[in-house]
């Protein structure tokens, strides 16, 4: 039976670093504060912030929030991300998108400054993750991936790691963020051949295929450790990743469970990356 | 024996599609010219300069020079990149690196307009090459490796391609061209295990090693096609690449020469930004 890689035990351990630095900061006389942008009522986008607000609640960062309706003009956003980013009381900001179409989502993206952009959506954010340079901030899912590899003193070095997907939010991230521990990565995606006997060389498998099941009992092998990224709802109607579950962990080492798993590390890590810009800010 | 894959006949074919463009251009009133700004007098800067003048000439591209003293002022460097920044009549600039120690050379590289940046110099350009958008070019070695498969054929679509080196000039941009191509991509450095091994079970090897020699004949298979993009000097006092190609040529299907392989195209690359960036600007 494989070890079970809990989301909620790396996101223990995250929240406790989190609340220590929030309180180095707080001892300067510096608030750590999250600002929510939100255009129109979409539901799972209120959802999540919930999920984002309580989080900052707990862990002492500052949340304020700015509504527009669905209708607001290019203009009047891109004068709200102006502002924000002149406001040196505000420290990350989450916009949330898909933007509705009569907005330039592309504009608009990278009209945020980067120092501010916790969650990954300017190029000026993405390049930093490709360069290593400490531009903006990773995306928060690929990162959350390998926070759960760290907690559980999983060490990439030397290691074969395949990322399945290549997608900008997690794929292509994961990848560079597995080169930069020093493994030896392989990105597969709809286009590569057999892709399980390429995935049972790996020791560490992460999954981003974005469809339910698509890794089953041929593409692993004892020894390794396999994270899901994959966020499905199967026939009945449950919450499902992109592993077949059932069929891959009676044989591998460890493994994420979906519900559980990578899903519910990400909002502590969003939270953790407004309180690293908060730092970045006071050490600058 | 394999086949060479001739820089020169890569690089004839290129500038025949590039003198159409500066035809076209000229048609429509515009000269594509590249700024080259060089500071000092480095022997190996002058030596390139000389290189892309004469294939700037060759092309029809037009050249302009700025000469600024090795104890320049960032101030002094800042404001001339400004003006090239400004000039309507310039498409590309080529800034000669890396800069006197007393510059700011991460400031001074990010001055530059992305849409001028022919060399990869800006994080913006970085970002463009991770993501695949059109943001400024990518680094002209990797995608002259590109340009070399291209030209002989090579499809990568559902192959494996194996990257040896995670430079950013050369390993990581490659990885991400692949990907982009379609194939199933892994990228190996200094800490990978068994690299042999890793690398025999590739169709397509790109090898940014830095160090000459690296890959002998347990590397390689039948079959393969082999990129050499290392430029070394051997205790003979001769260009070679990172292939010991003596060992693996009579392996391999397909090898790059060193000199005459990669190294040869990237001239020819660079005149061909500064035409597609002339191109862009004027369908923009």
């Amino acid at each position: 039976m494989a070890k079970q890689l809990l989301g909620k035990e790396v996101t223990a351990a995250l929240n406790e670093k989190i609340k220590a630095n929030v309180a180095e900061l707080q001892g300067k006389g510096v608030n750590p504060t999250l600002c929510i942008i939100r255009v129109g009522e979409n539901p799972s986008d209120i959802s999540y912030e919930r999920g984002a607000t309580k989080r900052c609640e707990t862990l002492g960062v500052a949340c304020e929030k700015i509504l527009l309706p669905e209708d607001v003009s290019q203009e009047e956003l891109l004068a709200t991300i102006d502002k924000v980013n002149k406001d040196d009381s505000i420290h990350g900001v989450l916009l949330f998108r898909p933007l509705p179409k009569h907005l330039d989502q592309a504009v608009i993206e990278n009209a945020l400054a980067p120092e501010k952009d916790v969650d990954c959506m300017t190029d000026l954010s993405m390049s930093g993750v490709f360069t290593g340079k400490k531009i903006g901030f990773p995306p928060c899912t690929p990162q959350a991936c390998m926070e759960i590899l760290d907690h559980y003193g999983i060490d990439c070095t030397g290691k074969k790691a395949v990322v399945i997907g290549r997608s900008l939010v997690v794929g292509k991230p994961a990848a560079m963020m597995l080169v930069k521990k020093n493994a030896t990565v392989t990105i597969c995606h709809t286009r590569t051949v057999d892709m399980p006997s390429v995935a049972r060389e790996a020791d560490i498998i992460i999954v981003a295929a974005g469809r339910a099941g698509v890794v089953g009992a041929e593409y692993v092998k004892e020894g390794q450790t396999i994270i899901d990224v994959g966020i499905n709802v199967n026939a009945e109607g449950k919450l499902c990743g992109d592993v077949d579950y059932a069929a891959v962990e009676p044989i591998v080492d460890a493994i994420t469970p979906v519900p559980g798993g990578v899903g519910s590390v990400t909002t502590s890590v969003l939270v953790g990356h407004v309180v690293e810009a908060a730092m970045r800010k006071v050490n600058a």
